[in-house]
């Protein structure tokens, strides 16, 4: 299958643009053209004007074969690959408006991170439902990718997930660039949760970065944190060996070390007082972990499977605990269990 | 068994003098003796006149049950439990020295990190072998353990290992206290080899660090870093859950994170381009990822493990490949495989 002339992006905030550029720089010497559709029409038009998208990504220079447009159905038209890279929350609405619009042979590449609040759905649960689409047209992409250091093309490594390996590999070879090399595999239920929990995780580290908790400590959150995402992906079908894969302990490992993380910053936000609204307030973009975190514990309380730090997060969140109080029981309940399997 | 009422440490560098204080602390109620041997006369004098040891650790109080001396047999005396802190190179020539001195039913715990130049050996390999001491009485100790944040009693974790579970628990309880906490396993193997490799891959990433390489790209190093540590623990024997746990993902993100550490700051030296001998000579104490990293490659290729991140800092320490060279290797190479057991 020749790869795709012609890809949609749908959101143009830095991710969705970023990935925009990768494609856009991965198909140039054959003649793709990428699309992004911005909701905000004074975003469509910067690009196409000046190249950048200076909201999200300061002066980064795009390329000449992405252009934006704030008209969906213009996006849409005639594209191979669709990719999604909206808020999570609103995906299901926006896709009952779209749906009419997406060509019917496309493929659907989800760039979000989190599970809908209410159903405790994954993205590509609802992508499915919502188009009814099938499985092996419908991907995620997740890895250590923070949006601001791909596009300042910083050499990095990340993995598309399908039911169909030939699809995961027909989306790799639409975005490999000498700064960003895409692996496959067929863990879509692993790939996901890798990213979704780890935003609530990085909220946890971002708080002990606050206050002004230690690098042993961070590294041990960081720790029994991936080991109670692997027990829920393990728990929903997804495999153990995707969570120690870049997806998620690279993808973890990312978002919890860098400033430019916005769960990381949202965590360090409320660390410092500010209440839940503030940060909210604060933040130019979703820290999709603070929406996701209620969806996580649900699922985890459905499914029997223990997740200290994910529940103590919440708790903070709701405004049970205090932020004080959170380091203290992330060290004396959760660091008791030592493994992926223990309680 | 109840607790240890008199505890040796060999080695008074900053994890030595660190580990004693947490003994100390830990049986101040029960009357317990720390009594630590320093090399250096001054370094015994200075703890016992002042209860510092400024060289390791500024100006940190140390507790008043802990007592230095310069004299190993002084210190050996009558210990129950003898802590073992010594350079991990120069280990098997002092227990030749000391043998004599070890009370015969004493317990030997390991604080280092190393395998020994020329054998190979893990350091409980070479205790057990020049003292001939029971596997069941040789334990190990490991875990995000930045020494500078414990001596300011940060809380963290630990995992102590042994053969024996009720000997790694006889140790636990010598060494717990509001600050410290040790679990229990006994994955003597997987402890150790967490311990050694990351001291490598720490290399790895500090010298990514020292040429600007961003979090994404520290993050894919450290995953497969680890990746590849679980290949030779297994390997060798040990399990890969012990990997995935404190003593290994935990240790490892906290010695790459951190600017406290020897091997990630030596990384970051040789990026600016200080020779090998530069970097020695202008540490205060051994950055051990130097000297294992060649017997922990030699170990890969003996039983067919795949270690590329090894490789590569080996061929740097070697000067075979530039540290420019080193990053698109690791990125092209290596990056290659997803997944502990690839290839």
């Amino acid at each position: 299958m020749r790869p795709p002339q012609t890809v949609a992006v749908l959101g143009a905030g830095s991710w969705g643009t970023t990935f925009a550029k990768i494609a856009a720089d991965s198909g140039d010497s054959r003649g793709v053209q990428v699309r992004v559709w911005a909701r905000r029409p004074e975003a469509a038009e910067e690009i196409n004007a000046t190249r950048r998208n200076s909201r999200y990504l300061g002066d980064i220079q795009l390329p000449a074969n992405l252009q934006a447009t704030d008209d969906v159905a213009e996006a849409l038209n005639g594209a191979q690959l669709v990719v999604l890279a909206v808020p999570a929350q609103t995906l299901r609405a926006q896709l009952r408006e779209f749906k009419s619009l997406v060509p019917k042979d496309a493929i659907i590449l989800s760039l979000m991170k989190g599970l809908e609040v209410g159903t405790d759905a994954r993205m590509s649960q609802v992508i499915a439902e919502e188009l009814e689409w099938p499985q092996d047209r419908i991907a995620v992409l997740s890895g250590p990718n923070l949006a601001m250091e791909i596009a300042r093309e910083e050499p990095t490594a990340s993995v598309v997930a399908c039911s169909s390996i030939e699809t995961a590999g027909w989306i790799a070879s639409a975005c490999t660039t000498p700064y960003f090399r895409p692996y496959t595999n067929t863990d879509v239920i692993g790939t996901e949760i890798g990213g979704i929990v780890k935003n609530v995780i990085a909220l946890a580290v971002g708080i002990c970065e606050g206050k002004q908790m230690g690098d042993n400590t961070k590294a041990s959150v960081m720790t029994r944190g991936l080991a109670e995402t692997t027990r829920l992906a393990v728990a929903l079908g997804g495999k153990s060996e995707t969570l120690f894969g870049l997806s998620g302990m690279g993808d973890l490992i990312a978002t919890c070390s860098s400033s430019l993380s916005r769960n990381h910053t949202a965590g360090r936000l409320l660390a410092q007082g500010l209440t839940l609204d503030e940060v909210t307030g604060k933040m130019q973009q979703t820290a999709e972990g603070i929406k996701s975190a209620q969806a996580v514990l649900d699922r985890a309380i459905q499914l029997g499977v223990y997740m200290p730090i994910t529940e103590n997060v919440v708790a903070v969140l709701q405004g049970v605990i205090s932020v004080d109080e959170l380091g203290p029981r992330l060290l004396a309940r959760e660091l008791k269990a030592e493994g992926v399997h223990a309680p």
